[in-house]
């Protein structure tokens, strides 16, 4: 079987071609352009791969609810022409096969539901934290969408008590996001993380928002893992500091052996590394495409 | 059809009968003593009942997974002789008939979402304030149970500018039940909640911490709708600020119609008034034996 993927991410896309079996076999990284330059080398791609069904997960906002009349649209987004492009429509005219659709993070959540750090549990978050922060939700065996999707990069925090930084989020100043990606650790210590020391204070306080978020997605939803990913998590610094805030955090309230004695296992990198993504479109198309063969 | 149906609470249990189409017939309320006292009384009121399964929403933290060896008790409780014990053992050994067995709030939420305010739809969460905090998660379909259950009532807090008060929860000070619950109001001005004028600065900043972690709600999970019980909601001065709190928290982030036009259907009392627990237990029974027969 030739299930195609697509990871569209707000700077590049990746595509790839999968099997039944969560093995990639031809893969390719477009940078991301206008959607009128972008996806006719999608579309181009697949042209030739006699693919059997394909799945998407997108940067968003998107439309993700089947009965609304812009479902596979992009709908809010500062990224010129995108705002209001039909993605999966486009993709559709062009491919008559069953298509998988959903949220980058939710797509990675699955993945890693499937084959990769989560496998075998009935729940997981996914965040990443780069660019910006986003958060997909695995629980009970399913992907969470709800009323439009999760969108928790956005969550209220509360400040480092030697944090003076406003926040860099357009809508809400100090969120997650707002807080703790990339943009917020440049524009907070004038230097890019990458660029500053292992031992820089700048990545307890990061640990202090991300692990902040982490505590009440517990309480919220008890997950049975929690999947760091993202360009700002490369930094393998902050996986023992997030681990060790939220173990204070919590204090003790939930009682289960996976936080009180095993936090090192539920807190993890993405088992399957910067390309969850890819195998989570990989997923959600693998999925459609049982959905169509069950009618 | 004739389903039991417990409402297993802290400070009362309330029992009844109740049929396939959400009907209760019969109804009793008990004061919560110790177990040894408590459970015989529930015994013997359901004994000539002739129900064909039960259901119970009890008070907690309590043991939902059917793979453990605790299943079925009440895990921490300050509650003399309650903690770890054995409440669903105790009612299977009496009755051999189907069990649903979950949180109270979760079966709060999953009656809403059966015959109350989230009836048709999707999901809901569901909050009781009063004593404690406590959230309730119907997600996709399903009541969501993750590692433990959501523990919704401890998630983090920032704290009102002009609040100094250090909060009353014993795990983690100033958590959303450390602030907000009806203790910390008293703790905090000196009186109970029904004691304060409906103009009392106590509503605002109520309202601030309720319409915080609801914010974070609904960017974690996008739930279809929340509902807000429990014995400090009776205030119903609240809801307008809380409501009116939460749209300026979000400001216009998510887009759907449900958040920006229709706040006041949005954030809402429970549909089955102070019942919700009762009519959440019935469901959670007329399920278990559902699944039997489907066996």
């Amino acid at each position: 079987m030739r299930i195609g993927a697509i990871e569209a991410g707000g700077t590049k896309f990746v595509l790839g071609i999968g099997d039944e079996n969560g093995e990639i076999l031809d893969r390719l990284s477009l940078p991301t352009g206008h959607p009128a330059e972008t996806l006719p080398r999608v579309i181009e791609y697949f042209q030739d791969k006699q693919v059997e069904a394909i799945g998407v997960g997108s940067f968003g906002p998107i439309d993700i609810n089947p009965e609304s009349p812009t479902y596979g649209c992009v709908t809010s987004t500062p990224k010129p022409g995108w705002e209001n492009y039909d993605m999966l429509g486009t993709l559709r005219h062009a491919f008559p096969v069953p298509f998988g659709w959903d949220t980058d993070v939710n797509a990675a959540a699955y993945g890693e539901a499937k084959w990769g750090a989560a496998q075998g549990l009935s729940s997981c978050l996914y965040y990443t934290v780069g660019t910006g922060v986003g958060v997909g939700v695995y629980s009970e065996g399913t992907i969470i969408h709800g009323l439009v999707h999760p969108e928790g990069g956005h969550v209220l925090t509360r400040r480092h008590p030697e944090d003076k930084f406003a926040g860099v989020c357009p809508y809400h100043g100090d969120c997650l996001e707002g807080m703790a990606a990339g943009p917020a650790i440049e524009a907070r210590w004038g230097k890019k993380g990458h660029e500053l020391p292992l031992d820089h204070a700048a990545w307890e306080m990061e640990a202090f928002y991300i692990a902040q978020s982490i505590t009440s997605a517990i309480l919220l939803l008890s997950p049975h893992k929690i999947i760091l990913g993202g360009g700002v998590m490369q930094q393998q610094q902050l996986f023992p500091l997030i681990r060790q805030a939220v173990l204070q955090n919590l204090n003790g309230y939930v009682r289960s052996s996976s936080l009180l004695d095993h936090m090192d296992e539920y807190i993890v990198p993405p088992g399957l590394g910067p390309q969850a993504g890819l195998y989570g479109a990989l997923a959600l198309g693998l999925a459609a495409w049982k959905h169509e063969a069950a009618k």
